[in-house]
């Protein structure tokens, strides 16, 4: 639903929000908690504009908010992005509309809010909101054909992939933000030809490109959300690096599913980009109507209308000797979540279909987002066939796999005819060596 | 390491304590949260002795205690268990010395303590402290074996399975205490004959006997606990029933491991018996030394000398007829958690090998803890043999799988020549009908 708030001709008195190609135009207006940099203070909620944050703690004291505006910004002015998104989508959606009034060219509280704001460079970001629980599904259908393959060349695709959105809980305690770094892990793993495991520095560290759902108000314990109400709840989107240990998982897997091999790190970006936010970016789905048609619980009309988000996405690469050259990222593959063959409405319905209860601030991956082309691949384990073929840096260096000192960034952008861009800040993740 | 505390002699001047066959006597000192029965006031931290709860928060107010007892009693007097656990193995080992002393016969306190006793019958307990992490083990050999046999007849254990203790990551959210009551998951599952898979009401619905280890202070991303300091932070065990939608899983689990099958609810017995009241009960650990010898980072002498603990557990059931007609529960089955195959600080041990960190108040589940014989099957998946021979009950009901009305009760006891016998207290969760 496009209103005001996604007019192509607003502006903000925030200069650098008019900047062309700035990832958080007046258009965006995406949460996220930050504290001054070097400072030890409690975590502030604010929304990004342009080059600069607006504090909320700070813009609810400076006044000019209508009473419903004021309620929704209580719990954000204490810190508490949970408490908001528990207050459910209406609240997201007047929260945006009173923040895009009062940050638009003329705005009466431009002089009241100007001083509420903090460059982001002079902020450190943290985890957006507390999270309960993580899932990760596996919505990328052409990341499950192209492993699938590595394992089973005729039978990529198991019978329940296009009827089941498959998913597995993952680990909260070691999420981090952008600008995580984290010790290559050790595990156990064992070769082919080997007679017995073998515990050391994991051989085939990797990353996966994902998107990140935060869970808005969720559902209490017995009462699964269906889909009109799993779509008006999610809350929003980051991005995600889901690192991952390939020769650890290849060994423990069986017949209990990834552990150790994902629960070291996962990297997120700092911004929950809003469900109102990518409203002009909006796709039919990509699941084809017969191929096979959704189990009811799983179907709506608005969910084939647009239950996709057409997200650009990126992987880029500087490796400890591109760092040193003073090299920016290098681009590894590119790829659009336009192609998930679920979508996260049907993400929310499934996981609360039997009753699972969400909560709010909940985080749910959408699995590896890799296109259909060979090149597309969002993982060197796709990229590199397995580790393979190696792939050939700008500078010569060459990747099978992720070594110490490498950086991956995630880059997540959404444009579209007659919309203004935007776009997803950093996700930046480095490996550190081993102890 | 046995101390005064463990002394067979002492007795307590709370004389439901002293009751032949209680599950808390002087000699096991539980902790666990509550409120008073029909409040909505804050949870407060208490040690269940004999019949009744030593409120924490009283117990510090009515004094008496040394300065270090105070520093340990602070955190809980504020509700807060967790903080506690931070504190580490010493503040376990003084407040428990501390408590000893407090309880028993003769103590200088007994005046000033005696108000601060609460019935347990008065009392609603609650989840023992805030749950980060959720993880399940599958340290049950005779399980894995067991279910392995169903499908694969000729090769039940994987080739992974005695040297990586294999685990997953559950789900928090709906983790509920003794008492729970949930409805019957729906999900989607698919008959081998049948061409598609079907949404509706689980129809192989299953409980899993299983112990609960909760973290102590736990450990720094990045930082792996090795096996001397795994032994030492365990905090304490509690009972576990990993509630399981049979059909639901053998239709999801392939390639990510069970998902909907299991989070729907987990019931937990609602005191943890900390690791200083199962000294008495260690034995050496199942696993023979050379089949095979285990990894150095998942051995210690200590570990192979006394890494196990003996708890005698049952399951027992009582339908919604067996309870209309005045009659108790009834033995499913029995087994004993020193017949698991990996032990508590293997569980520690590997599940931060690769720097995942712990910590304090994260659970931990053993996987299902069934016996060497046929009859000890630790999940009606098992003693139905896959659902193909109903069990009869008394009262000539049979089940191959839970019905509605179904309650099912989980018992830990713990008995050994020379020591006052402990228990875990109930672990009752009941089965509602589906929506």
């Amino acid at each position: 639903m496009l209103d005001a708030t996604h007019a192509p001709t607003l502006k903000s008195w925030v200069p650098s929000a008019n900047q062309p190609g700035t990832d958080f135009p007046i258009q965006n207006l995406p949460l996220g908690r930050f504290r001054r940099a070097g400072s030890t203070e409690p975590l502030r909620v604010g929304v990004a504009i342009g080059d600069e944050i607006l504090d909320l703690q700070q813009a609810l004291a400076a006044g000019g908010w209508s009473a419903e505006a004021q309620a929704w910004l209580a719990p954000m002015a204490a810190g508490d992005l949970n408490a908001f998104m528990a207050q459910g989508p209406a609240a997201r959606k007047g929260l945006r509309a009173a923040l895009s009034a009062a940050l638009r060219e003329g705005s009466a509280q431009q002089a009241a809010l100007a001083p509420c704001l903090v460059a982001q460079s002079a902020a450190e970001m943290a985890l957006p909101c507390q999270i309960g629980d993580y899932t990760d599904f596996y919505t990328g259908i052409h990341h499950a054909t192209t492993v699938g393959k590595l394992f089973r060349p005729d039978n990529p695709l198991l019978p329940n992939y296009k009827w089941v959105p498959i998913g597995y809980h993952g680990r909260v305690s070691s999420i981090g933000v952008s600008g995580q770094q984290f010790r290559r892990p050790k595990g156990q793993f064992k070769a082919p030809d080997a007679a017995v495991p073998e515990y050391g520095p994991c051989q085939r560290l990797d990353y996966e490109l994902e998107l990140g759902v935060f869970v808005g108000a969720g559902n209490a314990l017995g009462e699964p959300m269906d889909m009109e109400r799993a779509e008006a709840d999610w809350f929003g989107l980051c991005l995600l690096n889901d690192w991952s240990a390939r020769d650890v998982q290849a060994w423990e897997y069986q017949p209990l599913g990834p552990f150790l091999a994902k629960n070291f790190a996962t990297t997120i970006s700092p911004w929950i980009v809003t469900q109102e936010a990518l409203a002009p970016f909006r796709v039919p789905f990509a699941h084809p109507a017969d191929d096979p048609q959704p189990l009811p619980y799983l179907d709506s009309p608005a969910n084939r209308r647009q239950g996709g988000v057409a997200v650009q996405l990126q992987v880029q690469i500087q490796t400890a000797q591109m760092r040193a050259a003073g090299q920016g990222f290098a681009t590894l593959s590119s790829s659009d979540f336009r192609d998930a063959y679920w979508t996260v409405a049907q993400m929310l319905a499934h996981h609360s279909a039997n009753g699972c209860n969400l909560q709010p601030g909940d985080l749910l991956g959408s699995g590896t987002q890799s296109g259909p082309q060979p090149e597309q691949g969002g993982s060197l384990l796709e990229l590199s066939q397995g580790g393979k073929q190696p792939l050939t840096l700008p500078g010569g260096e060459t990747r099978r796999f992720l070594q110490d000192g490498d950086a991956i960034a995630l880059v997540g952008r959404c444009d579209a005819a007659g919309a203004v861009g935007i776009g997803f800040g950093p996700c930046v993740g480095t490996v550190l060596p081993a102890v």
